[in-house]
């Protein structure tokens, strides 16, 4: 039971290093694909500080994904975890899901900051963050996460 | 470009009704197909207190789903708000995400409260909710949200 999805746009950024780190401060574009949507698909986007932006890993090779457990980034200084309690990329179904702050709108293209994907990289859906859609209740995550996220969203200068 | 996705498992749970409100309080069983994955797929999950669950929203007919601006519900005390400025579920390429409380694990089935679809629902993905992808400065969104969501999380016997 295959379920075909069509891509809603494609991320324009400078970025196209594929590596771990280093993700704050990029500014993207997210071109709608203009014989889908125009920009009535985003009235009323600005109103909201945040969006949810899923989209395919699709520099991802299919001989590459991991169904099982693995060591998070391959370092067996962390235990092997399920991939479907880590977030790499190596993942079936190749689908990235990040929060990003809205910066803007440019007809139908959306403006954002923190979108942790490379230039080309196919979206296939975005959400507003709700605050009824957040968390309820604490969050309470292991302690490698923390490890792994150090340098994550710091910019790429300071690398 | 067909993006194609293979369910990764599916919602066991007593609800089949796809009204919108009164999901509160909702327990969920999510089957991970046994012929792709075993209990190590989910190895670690319960160290995490949520977790985003990406599912399908297969039972909403292919000519329901709008592409432009809509009123939310259809509600025209609300603005026309465009498609990826709401989270209904009569929009491209029929995705569904939501946040849920992790209950627990039973061999290779995720055990969730929160979740916000029907029986029988596909499952294209499962990642543990990080601090650090949390929304990284202030929430903002307009005023029809909140009462748009007023009565979502109730549990069904309030209804």
């Amino acid at each position: 039971m295959t379920i075909n999805l069509e891509p809603i746009g494609t991320v324009r950024t400078a970025r196209t290093d594929l590596s771990d780190d280093y993700w704050g401060g990029l500014e993207s574009r997210i071109e709608l694909d203009e014989a889908a949507y125009g920009p009535d698909a985003l009235a009323g986007i600005t109103d909201f500080s945040h969006v949810e932006v899923i989209f395919h890993f699709d520099q991802v090779p299919l001989d590459k994904i991991v169904a099982g457990a693995r060591h998070p980034r391959g370092n067996t200084d962390w235990p092997k975890i399920g991939i479907f309690a880590q977030r790499g990329k190596n993942r079936p179904n190749r689908l990235g899901l990040t929060i990003c702050r809205v910066l803007g709108v440019d007809g139908a293209t959306l403006i954002v900051e923190g979108l942790d994907a490379v230039e080309g990289t196919p979206v296939v859906d975005l959400k507003p963050v709700m605050a009824e859609f957040a968390p309820r209740g604490a969050v309470r995550q292991p302690g490698w996460v923390a490890e792994l996220m150090a340098d994550y969203w710091l910019e790429e200068s300071s690398g």
